[in-house]
């Protein structure tokens, strides 16, 4: 085999085992700023969806993203991955029926795996929003759609030889195609579900209801930081070492501008550098480069990060205004922050950025670029929140969203899963039942009390 | 140096290091589903074991392993992994006194670190099996003669160039010469040792023995599941790109197969989708894997995942129902399944899959080749069973093997150790001791009663 | 671009990703070293020192480490990491203004990126010793100048082709320019910053105060143990595998023997096999070799290793009797062990070692390089401490230094963030308030009283 394939294929192996572990970043992140008696769910959820995300790519997911087919969708080799003449073996860039991505040359396992990390990390984005109050089984039924459906069709108009692309809609790792998309599901769900019982008062009031532990959740924040090394520079899906080098100091740079931005935005704003905004920082400024990462300079970096950090403070505010209940910020993280990225290829990409210059100019792009930008933005999540909540609704109506507000009180992971967290540990349990008066819904009045008085 | 030798060593270096991470793994996931009163010793136990195994492995156990010498043990090169002109920078197919595994065209240090870390993870398997109740000095030494003779042994049969390799015994990544291996040595451990105070009552029931920390626990096994990347598909020590995205996809989708028929199982049959029958699926299906991962296709590996994880439910009510108390259910994932595992080699195995298919046919191997490796499960099974039996009972002897009840009640933390795992969390200890009536033994029943009243 | 310059990227920048997750590794070791109630401060200082490094390093430190000068700091291409000619992606031994660095025949930002993550380290050593009382702000500013200012002066003088590297002043991997570094940075900090509330009574006895989590520490540990391995072998910069080979399994041996050697002497000294003892000789161990991993045998690390474990016993005893309160163990461990390893190249260092032996004689070096060693020892020590020290003593006349007692009684997570770490959990707080009598000062005196009345 040829050295040159060789090389691509152990770095977008190595950088696709990095994405795979975010699913620990993503799991320890989302149940560290969730209450304790919601935990074991949380993780579950977190531990299963990449098994069906898994399941649901290689089944059908795959074959509709990167399969030969029409603009809108992949119609060839759909099932199994399994093109009529693909040969994963050969090694040279190979096409079968899956030519969109024929470019990278590496064998097709390697293709699939780096993929299916990336497909999986739109599935995980979308437990941490809807936590703390959905059914188990609801949610693996969605992740499967997901995975099998819906994320595969707007990752084939951006990656998989679509519309988009064709249009010339730049995104290098995924803002669009794998951070909003996760973010808009993440979205349509909390809007249907509803906030969490005690979130917001009838008043108007908004209760913060901190997590049950920042260490679980800092170990979060930096195993995904540690992803995104391999999800952005990976996305080279090949050895080029200039490239990586720029695209790795680029997202690193936009991370840590977050982690700086959003801990004075919090300090000024708030009082106090609050832990969960520094951390909420570094992914803004994570996600916000992501689209962005190949085509900017390093300074321009700077900038993309700090406003990312900035911009994730006042969506998570905007949000709560908005009474829509987001428990560790996915929206404001993902969803604000990968349009925010993908808009930024318009105002900051510069051609040959990655051949011959350290710092550059700042801006490029260009109006024309912008557009098609913003087309893509809005094209892909009119797309996803309307399918998305299509079947959070159609699950809605059979198998049930929502846990019943007496487990919701109790916790989930008695009444999902029999398990407790942290059987042994002494705890007060945080479950605003006293303010179930607010809550509007005389049935659920009724349902609770009945629960406070047993 | 030559290109491709860069190339191997550079993947061996790193999956190798992504295997030593699993005692990272192994020490976090048994330590969870312990309770928090024995948290420092199974972590101390888990930290130290790789530290020992580094010695053993070291001052003897490659030499034997890896030695040329009879068909049964290395007789050369024995002492200080050192062969009389071994030359570690060489490069080139190394051969010197260690001609089995002179395949590996790598630097001598990289073929010792990458078998270094295969033989640490036999021993710390053994770890979580004989928690809450071994001593520290006693699990200690055992973990010095199983990396330093024992593992050895066995695997010089299977990698060492031994009678079983001339047999045509298929033993890819270590089903049997490393998981089977740990759960035997569990076993054995299991057996001697008896079950923790209060698992089993006299009339008959089985009490559960919740964890401390399903967070602890899940950790664990995300770390695992990232280091199984560079176990299975590391095991080519060669960057063969095209084996190594196969046996990569093949591993995920067993693993992936084991939480999915795990979680299904655990409902149908406990009434919940209990997370540590979901963590625990997972490592089976990844366990009954290793050994096939390199001779079947992915739809064969959809199925061995599968039956894996529904294999380790029943396990470890088998386990149970015979009073083997295994807290973290090690021979269930790692017995069982390392023999289900080896089996399956002889039931899927199929010739050149990894360079010219993608789905391929489910069955090859055929009645031969599963003649030899039951013939090997066997072998290997009543070598290492009888042998380890023969170490526990001689450390029982001498220096003792199990902790005073007093000690056991109390915790083995501050009896073993003199430090608590979380000093200033309040928590309830369970310690079951109204349980010790059940127990049988006056002399352990007065000694309980003792304690209880102070 | 040739083969050979995309090999060595690849391995600098996956070697560098580990070493960046050693950030999470001592994030967690510092925490669950200390208190609950400073956990969240303690999981800040360590998330946002990589950030704060990262901007420093980029803004000053690398021109200022790198740039050509004169024999003590460099004074070309100081800003933004940009000499006037670099090209980045020329991928051939790039020279610009970075000459000293120009040995590397990788892409300037691969090289900014693995020096950029040894910067880092510096900082993050100092955040474990100032831990439990010094105020947010106040780290954040030291970091910041230590990363650009100090660190970059003494990294010139060893690595930047500075006098001390004409004089043959060796150290492979930074046992002096990081580890040395960050422990005189934080022995200049606690002597000026004064031990916790409670840790020395009047009466000259010693508190231990144990950190509230062994499994948080430990995961620390093993995240550090894998960071090493990017720490030590990727400072090649090359992808030599004779070389990494080598000093994987040299650096892995000075750990563990680390881990053998301070667990049997805390036994021995203590009567019980401390964990945190445990850990300490790990980190021992892999500090003490780190200096003089590529220059000795495999033996000889089997001494160097256990020589720094059972000195890492003896130097927090040290540390404690006079009364300098280092609630990690930071200096015993990065100081103490950093000098011993550099020292450790005069006694071991044999030419050629990476070449052609496998165990090789012990002593080496020779007295002549012992004095070049003792002398760069020396001189970084004395303009580390003298110019940090005035660092903390401006700091301290201006922002000040550290929180006022009524804060570190309750805890510097609500003091300077307004968050717990573990809201939920009950816990007895060990807040020492009952030995205010033995501080000294009257003011202190009635400060905590009020407190304690209130």
């Amino acid at each position: 085999m040829e050295t040159n394939i060789i090389l691509d294929a152990l770095w977008v192996v190595l950088a696709g085992m990095l994405v795979f572990f975010m699913n620990a970043g993503f799991a320890t992140l989302e149940s560290g700023m969730c209450r304790s008696k919601n935990t074991v769910n949380i993780l579950s959820k977190n531990f299963i969806v990449f098994a069906v995300s898994s399941l649901g790519f290689f089944l059908l997911g795959w074959g509709l993203m990167f399969g030969d087919g029409s603009g809108f969708i992949g119609t060839k080799g759909l099932l199994f991955a399994s093109g009529a003449d693909n040969s994963p073996n050969v090694g040279a860039a190979y096409e079968g029926v899956y030519s969109a991505i024929s470019w990278a040359g590496i064998p097709f396992w390697v293709k699939f795996f780096f993929q299916l990390v990336f497909c999986g990390t739109a599935a995980t984005i979308v437990s941490g929003a809807v936590a703390e109050r959905i059914k188990y089984l609801s949610f693996i039924l969605f992740s499967l759609i997901l995975t099998m459906l819906i994320y595969p069709v707007t990752g084939h108009w951006i990656w998989g030889g679509g519309w988009l692309s064709k249009l010339g809609f730049m995104d290098f790792a995924g803002g669009t195609a794998v951070h909003a998309v996760g973010g808009w599901a993440a979205l349509s769900g909390i809007m249907i579900l509803g906030p969490r019982i005690g979130k917001y008062t009838k008043s108007g009031r908004i209760n913060p209801i901190p997590g049950h532990s920042v260490a679980l959740a800092t170990i979060g924040a930096f195993i995904l930081w540690l992803g995104w090394f391999g999800f952005n520079p990976g996305s080279t899906m090949a050895a080029d070492p200039g490239a990586i080098g720029h695209i790795l100091v680029v997202t690193n740079t936009a991370g840590i501008m977050g982690v700086l931005a959003a801990t004075v935005t919090a300090w000024i704003k708030l009082g106090k550098p609050d832990m969960s905004m520094s951390i909420n920082g570094l992914l803004a400024g994570l996600v916000a480069i992501t689209p962005a990462c190949a085509f900017v300079s390093v300074t321009s970096s700077l900038i993309i990060g700090a406003a990312g950090g900035v911009l994730v403070v006042f969506a998570s505010l905007f949000f709560d205004k908005l009474r829509l209940d987001d428990p560790v910020g996915a929206t404001a993280v993902h969803l604000a922050n990968g349009i925010f990225g993908t808009l930024c290829v318009g105002l900051f990409a510069q051609e040959g950025i990655l051949g011959n210059e350290v710092n550059g100019l700042l801006f490029g792009g260009g109006l024309g670029q912008l557009g098609v930008q913003a087309l893509g933005v809005v094209t892909v999540g009119a797309f996803v929140f309307v399918t998305t909540a299509l079947i959070w609704l159609a699950i809605k109506k059979t198998v049930g969203l929502r846990v019943s507000i007496r487990e919701e009180l109790a916790g989930l992971d008695i009444g999902e899963h029999g398990n407790e967290a942290y059987p042994e540990f002494l705890s007060r349990k945080t479950n605003y039942a006293h303010l179930i008066e607010d809550m509007g819904s005389e049935e659920a009045k009724s349902e609770a009390k009945s629960k406070i008085s047993a």
